[in-house]
């Protein structure tokens, strides 16, 4: 056992540029924007659509997706239960770096248990991890499943998928929630119908073109960019 | 074994808002300044000047310190072998983040392995990995200890410390270089004096007052910017 393995060999260098100084050049306040939800319920859509609107405005964000993490840092974490909270823990201490050097950053994956993502809200300042749920009913998900993921966890191709063999927790607390009521409405239609004998394949076809969304990605982009700007994020 | 373990069910998120804008509104380019070299050579020191001077042009930068990033992402790591790869890999992953965002990100590690460092390399573009040596020799560096460390490797209380029990492999190629002169040569003065019988303590002192680099931090952090300027990384 090495004494290099105690903590207390490990020097915290501080240096004269801070996080505050950081803030006043990019004109914001460093956070995360924590978007959870299932597979399938827009939280890269809406990921997006926050950074598109926020760079409109001359903000600097970054996006942090889950997926994508995995080509990179996470490429060496699997999907079992002590690799996801590996993955999810890693994300929340790259956001940390992010938030720190004033960057708003958003981070983008499924985390579906409250404990994992409590420990990711701990590890920032008060307020500075935002937490935006989408709260997508599972069948809306499914119908969409836009990876075909849901077809494969349905087959028994995939162990462990969240909403299927495996809980999504929903959050207790949340600074923003993105409810989809249509999509409750539409399910009902789309049972009705399909009782009826029509196709569901027409019906999806006609969800898609009316949007099966009561709030657009952009919408609920705007309500958080409004609920940054409240608690003055978007100023130095 | 789950099929989600397939890197194929993995999608790759593009967003529209991508490095080009990032850049444009930062008006610098994203890269990564590494800075390698033995335990007090002065790495954290240059990195320091480096983004000060950076802030003071209006440039974002941040720093990845090999030491302060144990405390958070790398947490779970130890000193062995594996785990300081793993140790470097990391921060290698996370300055490419940093990159991508329009970030100038000066990582600051001993990274002694120069396959190591060519691996963090080979992760970015051409040109936008640029590596700074600080070519210290290891006398000097365990003359000044900052952090005790040296004397407890000698007293074998460290295992498989650099330039003690590790080897560190100096760059074959890099950008920048930081060449210690005078060191050297103040090493055969107290080499010299001691043998006369001074103290050294008092030519410690001394050395200190005038300075024992032949460049100081400053000056190698004005070396780095000119390099950047140089190659059009301090615009958009």
């Amino acid at each position: 056992m090495s004494t290099m393995e105690n903590p207390e060999n490990i020097v915290w260098h501080k240096c004269s540029v801070e996080k505050l100084d950081r803030q006043q050049l990019l004109k914001q306040k460093g956070c995360v924007i924590w978007i959870t939800g299932l597979s399938g319920s827009g939280k890269s859509t809406v990921a997006c659509a926050l950074s598109q609107g926020l760079h409109m405005r001359g903000r600097l964000t970054y996006i942090l997706d889950g997926d994508n993490v995995r080509h990179g840092l996470n490429r060496d974490l699997s999907f079992k239960a002590e690799d996801r909270a590996e993955n999810i823990r890693r994300i929340a201490e790259v956001a940390k770096l992010f938030a720190d050097a004033g960057v708003i950053c958003i981070a983008s994956l499924i985390s579906p248990y409250g404990k994992d993502r409590d420990a990711c809200r701990a590890l920032f300042p008060e307020g500075d991890f935002i937490e935006v749920y989408m709260d997508v009913p599972l069948h809306v998900c499914e119908n969409r499943d836009p990876k075909g993921l849901y077809k494969l966890a349905r087959a028994g191709k995939i162990k462990g998928f969240t909403g299927v063999d495996d809980p999504y927790e929903p959050p207790l607390k949340c600074e923003v929630r993105k409810i989809m009521l249509l999509c409750r409405y539409a399910f009902i239609v789309r049972m009705l119908i399909s009782y009826a004998g029509v196709q569901l394949i027409d019906l999806q076809i006609v969800l898609q073109q009316k949007g099966t969304d009561c709030v657009t990605p952009g919408e609920m982009a705007e309500t958080v960019i409004s609920y940054l700007e409240e608690k003055g994020y978007l100023q130095a």
